[in-house]
């Protein structure tokens, strides 16, 4: 494989580094801002590596939605394999970026962009050969469970665990996109949509844990729980609910142990029963790991045919996910999606207690 | 792929229902013992299956050592992929297996063997292209799980939660395998192999959960911790060291909370750093399913080429895995090899407290 590497971050010069040392890639083109586009395979003209007939392989290592976006684009319609860790650029476009890839007999693939180096995007691939995924749902954000977890340790408040985290490197300057689930959001998608095999909606209510306290987690740890933040997505048939919210947790459950800034996504599937997979689910070294097993497998996989994998047609039914909402010391009923947003216009936190999971 | 299953117990029976349903296998025979032979595709002659070159893979699902590693052995010596769900002939020849799988560029699969539907295997594999594995552990057997987490949660003495588990079909009428630890014993062995890319000693001492008591879980309890039964290796460059035995775990572990008869593998990775796979280690859906994905990924791979995996000649280093072990109210010290010996002569009940794992 001979590769192209956009963005050289800290994942990026991972990447080219293990690249480098490999005898079965070839690294083609770095692509860099012009002022630090020192090296002779650096450039910071996007067109120089689209139009090189020699790369087959672009992995998009660029953080945000644009341009990620629109150079995934430009690399499938090049007819060019795409590897991306970019959730935000992959949700936004994620129905238009995998009929191109299909069209074009390439590949598209994205592990690192959902739980790090955690193989829930393979595994539900798997999974979903002989089965079929009936739920996923789990801790999907380092952050936010780096900060329950230091509160629930220390019983320390929110605000000065935070800002611990911030100087830590666990939380960034701007924490906003953890903190209200947004970073969730587009792992649940992006993993629901490869599971169910079709698209699910972008367009639901999500609670983070900004409004979150001390008091919250010393009440539900007096009844033997905690709150975790979940990613949440379950399918019947053809019609499946989708969600994220903080979620009551049994501290018999592993959730309520996951130390740090570890994920644990559960998978649900009709024959394998529960699969549960644990890990890192960011850092520099493990996510460009995951990169790189990306590029190897589309290096040896057999031609891809075209075939369209995510070819079902879903409902949305947020019915399908319901139960308890605990907002400002009361309980309410409702579907996730009502409690949410209960929760949100009252600006107040919100702990989700399913009716089943 | 036209395939040949041996075996037609609750496993071999729910694969072959799933090949008879999918339009790309074909299931060619089924061997069956003389009087249960009743249908065309049936036959009691191993010989008929070797020998018809319509079979391109053969799917054991015997139980017990022998005659299943020599009807492997014929299968690949016939040219034909084997999928294996049987732990103890794998260990019993792993490396003639193995040795043979390459040289006639068929593929020897057995995620099934070794903990059911979880991927630790696949995903052993896959972390090893980019990854020096450096340690293996877990809860690799279900039934002593189910007995010590039942002691734990219900106050309960050991013999009668075994008769209880026998009742209910978690532990075997003649439960020595499980409790002993041989069965874990083979699934270390089978993990550490494919981990480590060379073949590592089927000879070492083991302790099992036979003696554990009442008691015993309450000590721990009252310091925060329980015991749980573990197959343990660890590597450093080519040496290592293996074991099995019930380890002290601290009640905010994941693994002193993995309920039921369910299993929790660990791998530690240079790179990707810690994983940690759950799910069922047995079970009869699960355990097909897992069987069918591999024959579908060897139906979808690339031809073998013959390549040499398990090529490292490794060094045995017991002091690699050293710690304290409590054995009837005394605390000594010793490699976990040491600790084993002096449990079994006393014929007590050990628990081991690794230095690092």
């Amino acid at each position: 494989m001979r590769i192209a590497v956009l963005g050289h971050g800290v994942i990026g010069r991972h990447v080219c580094a293990t690249l480098e040392a490999s005898p079965e890639h070839e690294l083609k083109w770095i692509l860099e801002r012009p002022e630090l586009a020192v090296e002779p395979k650096m450039t910071s003209d996007i067109g120089q590596i689209m139009s090189d007939p020699d790369v087959d392989l672009v992995c998009d290592i660029l953080p945000g939605t644009h341009p990620s976006y629109e150079y995934m684009k430009m690399a499938l319609e090049a007819g060019k394999h795409v590897v991306t860790v970019n959730k935000a650029a992959l949700c936004f476009g994620f129905r238009e970026l995998v009929e191109l890839a299909e069209s074009k007999g390439c590949f598209l693939r994205y592990e690192a962009a959902c739980g790090g180096t955690i193989p829930d995007i393979a595994e539900t691939l798997k999974l979903a050969q002989t089965n079929e995924i009936e739920a996923i749902f789990g801790i999907m954000n380092g952050t936010t469970n780096y900060i329950i977890d230091k509160m629930n340790r220390e019983g320390a408040d929110f605000a000065p665990t935070l800002r611990e985290a911030q100087q830590l490197g666990y939380a960034e300057a701007d924490p906003t996109a953890d903190l209200s689930g947004f970073d969730v959001k587009n792992k649940i998608i992006v993993i629901s949509n490869t599971a169910y095999k079709g698209y699910c909606t972008t367009d639901f209510p999500m609670c983070g844990i900004q409004w979150l306290t001390k008091d919250i987690l010393d009440r539900f740890r007096a009844e033997g729980k905690t709150v975790k933040l979940f990613g949440i997505s379950v399918r019947e048939g053809e019609r499946y609910a989708i969600g994220v919210a903080p979620v009551v947790v049994s501290m018999d459950a592993l959730e309520a142990h996951v130390p740090r800034n570890y994920n644990l996504f559960t998978l649900r599937a009709s024959k394998a029963g529960e699969i549960k997979l644990y890990g890192q689910g960011a850092g520099g070294v493990p996510t460009a790991d995951a990169v790189v097993r990306d590029i190897t497998a589309i290096a040896e996989a057999p031609a891809r045919t075209g075939e369209a994998y995510f070819s079902r047609a879903l409902t949305y039914d947020p019915a399908l996910l319901s139960g308890k909402g605990y907002i400002g010391g009361e309980t309410v009923e409702g579907t996730l999606e009502e409690l949410c947003r209960k929760a949100l216009a009252a600006e107040q936190f919100m702990a989700f207690e399913p009716d089943r999971l």
